[in-house]
């Protein structure tokens, strides 16, 4: 690829995390879905935060959390996403500019808050997330900063976008602000519900604007309606030029028209919380590609980004991941 | 004690803290007094955020921890503190109401935001604290609610309420209500320049309100303006019923009238960042105080609870203390 600024440019639903551990028989009570994002009206996130336990706030949304992976590993990246101007706004803004990362995006002067994800953690490590998504729905094409888009090697798009109506806009006009300045176009399934909801726009998306695919087991399954997980993965071959498909503690596999890579999970010491699992995965494959490794590198950096974050609380990482690819000879 | 609703209520300054790792080098390139807390304004606040590395925020403030530490012991426990109607105030309030404590002070509807601190954290797990007192500063006599004091066992005040000046009018209308109940007040020294700045009031509350003081060594010695802990060991004696002086590894020693108790630091596997270390130990002692356990027990229960805070980031329990103590045989 020809050089650019960026390594990679993330457009993405821009939110503070709320994380709180929970027990099973909570998540019952409140009628949430282990394991899934659920979106949530500011009603429902009051009554679930009243119910909720103590909290620890940190900087969150997907596509961050990728770009926070990509800056530790010393990669260089940029994030689109709308916050208010309110005191968790700033919170997320100070956080991702911090470790490196420029924020792109002006912070809306008015209409609802900075969204927030209310987070479960169970004791089996699983995490169950409610999102109010706030100012958030209102980024638009208008958002969209095609320069910085067109020097960026990769944009990474999240699925959740398809959520909030304006943000699928703003995903076509980065998408052909990538391709027109002959760049890739990443995105991730994000969700098996969210595939669910928006299965046709997400294959046509896929066909028409998406080079590089990352979706776990749930959802590779969801977008194919298939129960079997060889079945989903012969479907994705010829729909993109990569797919890279995560299994927790199975590892990731890898399809790139001909090739297919079977990448085994790095080890972890202790599972403490699967929060950002796929975001940092998804950090240490794209640092990868644009760093010149082979497809089989490229998953192995991405396992081992996703154990660093699941060792601990929270889903961006706590040391640098820079050292530990350093240290861990891929 | 005749019974009461509380075991303890609290009065301090409410914030919310910020932490973030930091090398000893940021500290110096920033003029940052290692271990101590540091009073700072607006602007100062916005400059060393804007130098900050990513945080996490979580609820805070001296006495809050307290509270937080006893409701975890299963004790019962109020808290007297201002937070605005931000954001910031109402993760605050969230948090100490979720873990039990009845929080009896009405946020401001106008003026300065919630208090909060931004915490240093370096890798020999000491904290370097610098508050923006905010809101906190208005607390005054006005907020003191003297039927919740009188019906509590213990009211437990922080020093820090000393650097804002109605706060200190709040303390004493405090001290004469648990009092004129027939309760106990305990005072917290908080910090070794805050003992500097404030030496001589401390030293005449002590005499006239208090009736167990809590300090750590370089604290105590400040107040008498000692080289030699032995001394200011010797010095508090007499001054009030009970002291407990807290010398991190070295563990506690306990003075009360005749009675004098050296106690062992509880182990600890890795120590991670010192923050609310003093605030737990305080838990522990006033939950064994309130529950008819002996001096000696009191400051065993307090070591474990201290122990439990510093083995992992931020100030407050991550796990039941009822049930660490519970296993502990104490």
């Amino acid at each position: 690829m020809t050089s650019a600024t960026y390594d990679v440019i993330g457009v993405g639903n821009a939110i503070v995390d709320v994380l709180s551990p929970a027990q099973d028989a909570f998540l019952a009570q409140h009628g949430l879905d282990k394991g899934m994002m659920t979106l949530i009206d500011t009603e429902r996130a009051r009554a679930l935060y009243s119910a909720m336990g103590p909290g620890v706030e940190v900087s969150g949304g997907s596509a961050a959390n990728t770009l926070a992976g990509i800056a530790s590993l010393g990669g260089t990246g940029a994030y689109i996403g709308k916050v208010r101007n309110d005191t968790l706004g700033g919170v997320f803004s100070h956080d991702i500019n911090a470790v490196g990362v420029d924020f792109r995006t002006a912070p809306a002067t008015d209409g609802e808050s900075t969204a927030r994800c209310l987070i479960f953690v169970t004791p089996d490590a699983q995490r169950t997330m409610q999102t109010y998504l706030g100012i958030s729905v209102t980024l638009g094409p208008d958002d969209i900063d095609e320069g910085a888009v067109g020097d960026s090697l990769i944009a990474y798009l999240e699925g959740y976008l398809f959520d909030p109506p304006e943000a699928k806009k703003a995903f076509v006009k980065a998408s052909e602000a990538a391709h027109a300045a002959g760049r890739k176009v990443a995105l991730t399934l994000s969700d098996p519900f969210c595939v669910d909801r928006h299965r046709d726009s997400f294959m046509h998306l896929i066909s028409g604007h998406v080079d590089i695919v990352f979706a776990n087991e749930a959802e590779i399954k969801s977008l194919f309606r298939v129960d079997d997980f060889d079945d989903a993965l012969q479907r994705i071959r010829g729909h993109c030029e990569i797919a890279a498909l995560t299994r927790s503690e199975k590892g990731s596999v890898i399809v790139a028209g001909d090739e297919i890579h079977v990448v085994d999970a790095a080890p972890v010491a202790r599972v403490i919380d699967t929060t950002g699992a796929g975001d940092l995965y998804a950090a240490g494959f794209l640092y990868g590609l644009t760093h010149g490794r082979n497809l089989h590198d490229c998953g192995r950096i991405g396992g081992l980004c996703a154990a660093e974050v699941i060792g601990h609380y929270g889903a961006r990482p706590e040391v640098s991941l820079r050292k530990l690819l350093a240290d861990s000879g891929i």
